[in-house]
């Protein structure tokens, strides 16, 4: 193979330059190919030529991929199309670039046997799509010719695209933005989730209240996301337990009960500054492929049809009502649904690698539970290990432990979540037999350390009382190698209030940094360069360069110039023009003319913006 | 504009050569492009300019559009993909090319202003796509040697492809041959259908007994079809109808009940040897755009998400069982469903055309129902022009049969579709009112002419009894221009067994060739080039051209070879290669062998087949 500026490719594998920029990717850039090999090479080498390039990146090359997905993909005519048309062909535009960069990324990370992060998380609020993509493959320039050349100005395509609501609040925003600073950092780690086809609800406002309206964000579909009908995997509820001896040893077996399918749908994080480009696999419920033939008969069919679509709705709604029993069932529902699916996507790609070995797991597998939604995997993790892998318990928990960590978001005990063991045991009844176990040693061990007393019911994985439940926080801190809080005060907080007795035994072996912080901060990229186009500006002209796009420390520099009039003169002009992007959003939202001179206090929860116009400047 | 070889266009219009071959086109053919006017004309020059030229269609341009759509539609990567991945990628290659055919073939339509046929099925039994659409499309030797360049067999492909489960029997056959053929003869004529989902059930034999299992062939959707979401109409059901008096008229206005959102997904009809191609759409059902806010609350909210996915129901299943009265609801829910978004988008069109007046809807409308299941049509029709366009009754009712045709298939009396009156009243009380108006006007005219008897309740749309019900064959032959059975010997029996009565009628009337004979035949594009190649060629070498396929009488000339010991090695040979096939489907699916000399003896259930070696010929 040749070698490009872009790309070095020899024999033995080929390397990627992980800093350079996609704009000077053209149709003369060759791809790195590993070696074909088995009875498939010929077939392999001739399609490899017809894919041996890029896509180019120049304005013309973007206006052509436009039309070819306004008119073929779309199938919109030439001669009538809406913005909305022109959001989805521009964003199809962008998926080739990022399914390529997508696919060079996995090949890599393949060749290099690298160690790889999974970040299990309920929620991500990742904001829209487009606008990220295009900065952080540096594509602004390219795309904003092609489009003006075309007759449309970026925002308004941006502002066709529907945000994804697949999240809620600060623990959604924190898993995007790790997403977007392991990508950036070219860290091989992927984001789990669930593809939630409604959010929370669409907020409205009428006569000054909230009104809810169910928001199907996903409508027609996200052109950024990639379905993958080939990745799938069946996750079972309810049924029972069999347990029987073979070959010498104690087995337990779960049957029955029924199957939903988890589908997998791809959503590339593309790094800033890098060719990296990381995955967000999120996955949908279908029903089984897994036919029940015997319940089956042709009286029964309109039925049977019903009982398969049922299973769809595992994944419509991001946190469901749990005010009813119902609803916190679906939520448990959800939860095992989402970990299940990823566990075993992980494991799958663990045992791909060539001459896989059990004790390399915790080399080759970082897993990062976010908050105690996704803790049901330290049970599962546990089972996949046992009863799939018919690995020996002992060892099962000694990988699991060290794969596992566990980030705690709420220092309240009375949020951290419990389930009660009469649900678990009809869904899960196989987690509820592990976790008992887990937590059988667990108490043996402060036994003996501490003797009978209140720690060994204030640290049991099982809360006794009237309804019996499980602990999730628990079972977490139990099963992950590190614990951290996001941010100094609260991981104090955690140490002495939280889980107190826990650190108490964490000293006591002599473990006292098991419990660690992590604060996190959010990207430059989407919050300041692409909320501010013109502030991020001011600070390249000044700094010389977007180094500080990747270290906000190089901001501090900006001190040299806080004396420079001409600075003052542009950071003005800078925020009055944002201040009259927001007049021209008032009136056009909400018929509302506000004096551009006036200091403005906005307080801005989701959609709604509430504001008081406090005090005349001139 | 420039002219080519292709097409001609001027200022005035454009023109299309009606036939030609698609394997001429080549990426210098200039696609015709009608004037675009007012404010978009600039970013519409700029785009067109872009889109001006065809894919090219030689082996080569084949193989990389195969390449992108694998790469880049289907985000397999160039190392990894399955044989379904190919099949799907070499459709989406053939669906670019019926894009730009089925594009340039309705601005054709709209540039001459042409009267449209729309053919109203509940079922179509289409069969596969692929390889009808490349021997439409006259692209059999570029696709044959682009894919063996690849390593790849077409039959290989063509096996990929699921059934399309959209059809039970020979009335869903004829609807699909009709279409092909209307398609072929350059004749503007679209399908309009329900999209199922599941079929009506796939089947197996075990132990000699058939097995029905769900047949959910549009898995993750058909690369051949063209989502539409644009294209979306509402359909009521249930409520209440309120009767007012406005500016000196009555006036109707059915208010209330559920809205289903009828989607369009077209499947394009490419003709054989012509540019021209026709489409079928199916509509499926969707939750209804306009979210009942009232009805809404936090609480509510899974509920209402629940509530609007079973709408999706409505078009999952091709002849729902109807033993039960819910069974028989889903029926008739269907039927109303996709009558209404069909009428309302072809009315939708007729509106469309400049200065457009509804005298001129007869000549430039035809609507064919496909036996009893559309019928509703003609309380549809009238409901829409009335209630909805304003127009006075009698007007209205003389467009309405005007428009309408009827194509009858059973000649059992009680084959004949009737619904419940109690049932019509509940779902589709104005279209209940509408049928009592129609039967009062035609009942006074029958009392006209024969006074009281027998002949009055022979012939009125309510059937009297027990269970008062609705006659939808008398409805369709009073609604209906003319009225033709599907054989001489059949439409016979119709007019003297079926509708004996009403054939009176019609003589007494002066009107005896409104029941009329239509014989219907089979493509034989599909059923002789596609299903049996090697006897195609002989038709084709010795007849000296391909005509015979769009005119049998032809293959009468065949008759002079009737003693050519040449011919009748090729026959012998030919029918030799068909039974070796025969045999290696038999012991790959069955596990079966046969003597290849025997004479067999086989009977085609579906997929099933039955056979008997009856006797050795050797």
């Amino acid at each position: 193979m040749t070698t490009t500026g872009v790309w070095s490719a020899d024999k033995a594998g080929f390397e990627m330059k992980r800093k350079s920029s996609f704009s000077l990717l053209d149709a003369t850039a060759v791809r790195p190919a590993p070696n074909v090999e088995g009875q498939d090479g010929n077939r392999m080498e001739r399609l490899q030529q017809l894919m041996a390039t890029y896509e180019p990146n120049d304005p013309e090359s973007i206006q052509k991929s436009f039309a070819r997905h306004l008119e073929y993909s779309l199938a919109c005519t030439r001669f009538k199309f809406t913005m909305q048309d022109a959001y989805r062909a521009a964003g199809l535009v962008l998926r080739d670039r990022l399914l390529e960069s997508l696919n060079d990324t996995n090949t890599y990370y393949r060749e290099q046997d690298v160690k790889r992060g999974y970040y299990l998380s309920a929620e991500y609020l990742i904001g829209r799509h487009m606008q990220n993509a295009i900065a952080n493959l540096d594509l602004e320039q390219q795309f904003k010719e092609a489009f003006e050349d075309l007759g449309m100005k970026l925002e308004e395509l941006f502002s066709e695209e529907a945000d994804p609501a697949l999240g809620n609040g600060g623990l959604g925003r924190l898993a995007a933005c790790f997403l977007d600073s392991m990508a950036t950092l070219s860290l091989p780690c992927w984001g789990y989730g669930i593809r939630y086809s409604y959010g929370m609800f669409k907020q409205g406002i009428k006569d000054g209240r909230q009104i809810e309206e169910p928001d199907f964000w996903i409508g027609d579909g996200c052109p950024f996301e990639i379905p993958r009908p080939d990745v799938t995997y069946p996750v079972r509820f309810y049924g029972t337990v069999q347990d029987t001896y073979e070959n010498g040893k104690n087995v337990s077996r779960w049957v029955g009960g029924e199957i939903v399918q988890a589908m997998a749908y791809d959503n590339p994080i593309p790094g800033f500054d890098t060719y990296n480009t990381n995955n967000l696999r999120l996955w949908r419920a279908l029903p089984s492929k897994e036919f029940d033939l015997d319940a089956f008969s042709s009286a029964q069919f309109q039925d049977a049809i019903t009982q398969r679509r049922k299973a769809e709705d595992l994944s419509a709604v991001l946190y469901p009502n749990d005010a009813t029993y119902a609803g916190k069932e679906l939520r448990l529902r959800q939860q095992y649904f989402f970990v299940s699916a990823s566990l075993q996507d992980l494991l799958r790609e663990f045992i791909k690698r060539p001459n896989y070995k059990w004790e390399d797991l915790p080399e080759k597998v970082a897993v990062q539970m976010n908050d105690t939604h996704p803790t049901i995997a330290v049970a599962e993790m546990m089972r996949l290990l046992v009863d799939v892998q018919k690995l020996e318990w002992d060892r099962a928990w000694e990988l699991t432990r060290k794969c596992l960590n566990y980030t705690n978001h709420t220092v309240m005990p009375e949020a951290l979540e419990k389930w009660p063991v009469e649900m678990f045991e009809r869904m899960l009844p196989r987690h509820l037999q592990i976790i008992y176990q887990i937590n059988g040693i667990w108490i043996q061990k402060l036994l003996q350390r501490y003797g009978d007393g209140p720690i060994i019911a204030a640290l049991s994985i099982v809360e006794e009382g009237d309804v019996k439940k499980i602990r999730m926080g628990h079972l977490a801190i139990i099963g992950a190698n590190k614990i951290n809080g996001v941010a100094a005060i609260h991981t104090e907080i955690i140490k002495k209030e939280t889980f107190p007795e826990y650190y108490k035994w964490c000293c006591d072996n002599g473990d006292p940094n098991k419990i660690v912080n992590m604060t996190n901060g959010v990207t430059p990229r989407r919050w300041i360069h692409c909320a501010n186009p013109a502030l991020s500006e001011i600070f390249t002209k000044y700094l010389g360069s977007q180094e500080w796009l990747t270290d906000m420390n190089k901001l501090k520099e900006m001190l040299q110039y806080k004396e420079d009039p001409k600075l003052h003169e542009e950071w003005i002009a800078m925020k009055k023009g944002c201040k009259a992007k927001l007049a021209d959003w008032l009136k056009s939202t909400m018929d509302l003319e506000i004096d551009q001179d006036a200091l403005i206090d906005i307080q801005s929860f989701g959609k709604q913006i509430c504001f008081n116009q406090q005090m005349q400047q001139s």
